[in-house]
């Protein structure tokens, strides 16, 4: 242990997000904007993380999780100090440096994280403190420095001349404090007109008391700043996505048109894949090199093999092999695993079913709870029925099986290797290897043969067609 | 009445448009641009609205319509002081102020409309007049101040020496007038070289004559100035789009990116709804709280229920319950009425058909004329066949039916409450209240186990399946 | 000839693209990188052009193809000024001028290799230089001028000093040289520390043998650089796609999102057409006046009629007549010809198939090497099994054909003008014209009626019925 921790603020109602939603908790890229501050701590080194709920409390409480990250509750809510002075209380008596982040400013790298430790170590000081200069400084409280640069004081808007409100360089709200110092003087906070403790009095307490408060400045505003309203998300989002896309361009993935891809935070996509626009790659998805993604796909935590192309489909939770070639308009439900080679065509929906390699399944068939083998053709109209109202029945179809056009395949059900079935069969009972069925109900062409002239693959119906 | 009134200009051919339609007509947000100041004129207080039309006269009547609004032609086209001179013919012999608009800067705010005929009063002047400062001035007639800031002339492009160039202030061409100061003076206008009468030297006849005019500086230059062509109709199109957006974040709204967002203006949407990227809000839409709409959805003209989501799928002039699934890849065309808790899967297409609570339509399944009760399971493949080449004709299905895979569905047909069609079904008449059909065409179990034993569900087919 | 060539720069490996594919063929709107210089080189009248490649020559020597380009290999890479040297070997010997572009900067336009000739011719100067101000210029060697403006010389970053880093303009790395001067000179290019020969070297060669040097600006910075990384690529790709769409806009089309809406470079749309956000129109591919295209539409080298709407559905490599509605969710698959006024519904396929006049397929219909004729409608769930495992074969639907639910066509098959099929007809002989088939295997009704009465046609399955 170093000696470092953070107490994380997310104590804040969020009124003007307007939501039922904790502020802290509507996602970004994929995560609740708090879970980005805990990782980027976690990334500055900070291993015990102190989060101050208040609000829905419960709901923080739970996305939070277990993990090196503790939670306590502030109530009533009585200021930003008061939530540090309760958050102190559960840090390591070893601490020595102490990092106040704010739960809803998911943009804040770690590197100023480190920065601020840093420069509160090197400087030697009790304060380091995050500025920056947003375009828009007001409702922000300035900071006033001195000719030789040092901090002199932080002017909160309402008590700013006009000189001051000139000044477009503001507190960020994220500090680092020397642990001994921030404990002997969190209770010297006082009490302001609205009942509430504020952190920014600390540093006049601590120039007033000659000790020194550095300050680090923010390398983008926009980074430093928190969240307030829905508006303050969607600019938040665009600002992440374009970060994590520069992140895989130099990877070696062309992204067509990053500003209409978005890719979650923990997405890895392999060199040379190409990633065409209107794309969402997201939660834990892998794509393989070479691969050609959209446009207009939707891969959702699911692992694509090298070089399959994926165009205008949705797959989720599922694993493709290499060299597939998937859509347009393919929907593949979770739980498939599709082997390489394959060719899932236009209009086709696939659910907890497995294809072996080289399978084709070419248009507008529904496979639910199937095992298909290798270089099978699944003809277009395909359905398994594998639901009958109570519950679902497995459905499995052997090697170079050829289905026919608008085959019905009653689950519980079996088609041997090399097996046969007639356009518009419906398929009640096992088929095995390397027979050929018809009809309605589907019967082997022999048997119905005897029984049933008209039903003579000679005049048709009996021999098996597909479609490509 | 409070004496206010309105003349736009619309009589322009905006031959750059390089288009059919005139130029006032384009859409914007849902909307011909001329119904946007229409709107904004409105929404200013100005009731009596006279649109002075010349080119496709028709065209633009038509659209303009009834209401408060006349029109009225300007024939042959001699300059925006003649037509301000023909609309003024039409206004109330009480009207004090005559706000001039044009028919092609569909993004004056109405707060603008509403501060000129401010400035006008208060400053008893005869005009006031509509300055901004575009990025690229050029084309536009210049503002000329004196050292106190006062409108000394309005320079055009052709008549200005380098330093006149050099300002960067314009006649946006949107002016409050004094209407008795208008009408003594319209006529004064001049005939410029080109056989036109301009608006503008009416500036110039007043400050000549000692009256004064006033200048009002629109807050965003972008707002003030009208379209002239394709590419600045884009350019609205998103200005518009995003002040949409902002408004409906402002209301507790997640739009992930509103850039790729397109909301028409008079679109409703409730407290933490989410629109993912790529959605298309349009019509009288009205989308409710806590519903997920996108990626990749298209509402038109429909109502969506609380805890809905619509995913990557349309939905035209239909309303839909609270916490109905839809999508991927599904079309609800026109008429269309979906119960609380369905689930409209992949890949299925609705058309004028009712859907009670509950049921299911998994996928691939069309429904057109259909009136489906509740906690009915849809299979896969399911058609009504509902057109027989003449006429079209309804189906009926009762609570709690189970519709097997590919059941074809003849129109007019009625399936009783309960009942059941075999996988591959015709159904061709009615089926009775809990009874099973299968076959093509469909016959009830009983008979066709006398009659037809290979049909016997012991064997297969009989039995119906649906799947899931 | 007027003595024009080119030699293009082509040997570089790219590492910072992290790509298997040589960096000046990666694709921008449509056509590697190399080919858009190639073909601004050929409009500014250069015929002549030499490619040199040095890295993956094979790859890029076939994309360069034949025409008036030659390629040339530099064998060992040692520097620009070597690459240039080999490269005008296979100059003509009457050449005049020589261009000297990049073959990883795709954006110069025509205009600037004008200006560059014509600067070098004008000036009588040995060099002709474009130089820009990029909004980063690290990297780049700095223009040093004196007090008239005269070039004084180029100073590599790394021999720069603070004043001359802090200037802004830059070596782009494109020229126009004199050929006498060039050849003369291009041999005294001294060997740097690397080992190689910088083509920059000869710019102190001139300006300290007294020759006159030129500078050009390029008029936008982003225009004159090179593409070095993936996201130098994504943004030239924002770049290319603005001003393809301008120029489209400035045509009369409306182009509802110009940044969501990707058109390749050789793309036509007729007059007054809409393109809706999300769309993306790609090779040969063009579009008629009146037109809606999106939203969603991907349109692959394909023709589309005036009026005719194609609605979030993909085209590839077809011909679709005028006033044709398509989709949503419809996928023409190559080799299609639609005439004038069909409907091809949502959820459809086709593949290498024509379509007459005024036909209509609704719905969830595949057909594949199909001859439809005039006036014929399709029923939802119409499928042709053209592929019976070995070979594709032909069906042939005549004019005014009625085509029921859910018939399957096995090819090869015909049906007659003014034929019907009943609802789950699997059609496996040919239906002379005006007849009516009916069941699996189809047979006439007649024919049926006496063998097979409880297919009789009063009780339903008989009565052919399709959707709408």
């Amino acid at each position: 242990m170093i000696g470092r921790a953070a107490v994380v603020l997310a104590a804040g109602q969020g009124t003007r997000m307007r939501s039922r939603l904790p502020k802290v908790l509507h996602p970004l890229a994929g995560r609740p904007m708090l879970q980005h501050v805990l990782a980027s701590l976690a990334e500055a080194g900070i291993e015990q993380q102190v989060v101050v709920v208040g609000h829905d409390a419960e709901q923080v409480e739970a996305a939070v999780g277990g993990g090196a990250t503790t939670t306590v509750r502030q109530e009533p809510q009585k200021g930003t100090a008061d939530a540090v002075r309760i958050g102190l209380e559960l840090l390591d008596s070893g601490t020595q440096q102490v990092v106040v982040a704010m739960g809803d400013a998911p943009l804040v790298p770690a590197a100023v994280f480190e920065e601020l430790l840093s420069a509160q170590a090197a400087g030697d000081a009790c304060i380091a403190l995050l500025a920056s200069r947003p375009s828009d400084p007001s409702g922000y409280g300035r900071l006033v420095r001195d000719a030789g640069g040092s901090l002199q004081a932080i002017v909160e808007e309402d008590d700013a001349d006009a000189a001051v409100l000139e000044l477009g360089e503001v507190n960020a709200g994220t500090y680092c404090f020397d642990a001994g110092w921030l404990r002997a003087n969190i209770g010297a906070v006082p009490v302001s007109p609205s009942g509430e403790h504020y952190l920014t009095d600390l540093v006049e307490i601590a120039i007033s008391g000659g000790s020194r408060v550095v300050v680090v400045s923010s390398p983008r505003a926009e980074l430093a700043m928190g969240i307030n309203d829905r508006s303050g998300l969607a600019a938040a989002e665009r600002i992440l996505r374009g970060e994590i896309a520069e992140r895989h361009m130099r990877n070696g993935v062309t992204i067509v048109d990053p500003s209409s891809t978005f890719i979650d935070i923990d997405v890895q996509i392999g060199e040379d894949a190409r990633i065409e626009p209107w794309t969402v790659l997201s939660g834990a998805t892998r794509i393989g090199s070479d691969a050609v993604i959209g446009p207009q796909a939707q891969i959702l935590d699911s692992k694509i093999g090298a070089r399959t192309t994926v165009w205008s489909s949705v797959v989720e939770s599922s694993v493709v092999g290499e060299d597939v070639e998937i859509g347009p308009y393919s929907h593949l439900r979770p739980g498939c695993e599709i082997g390489p080679g394959c060719r899932i065509g236009n209009f086709t929906e696939l659910k907890k079913t497995r294809i072996g390699a080289g399978s084709q399944i070419h248009h507008f068939s529904y496979l639910g709870d199937a095992d298909v083998g290798e270089a099978v053709n699944i003809g277009a109209g395909t359905i398994t029925a594998n639901f009958d109202g109570t519950a679902k029945h497995r459905t499995t179809i052997g090697d170079r099986a050829f289905i026919g056009v608008d085959t019905m395949l009653r689950a519980p059900v079996s088609i041997g290797p090399g097996a046969r079935t007639g356009a518009g069969a419906v398929v009640t009972r096992d088929v095995p290897a390397g027979e050929t069925v018809v009809g309605m109900p589907a019967r082997r062409i022999g048997t119905r043969q005897r029984k049933a002239p008209d039903r003579n693959p000679e005049q048709g119906g009996g021999k098996p067609r597909s479609d490509a």
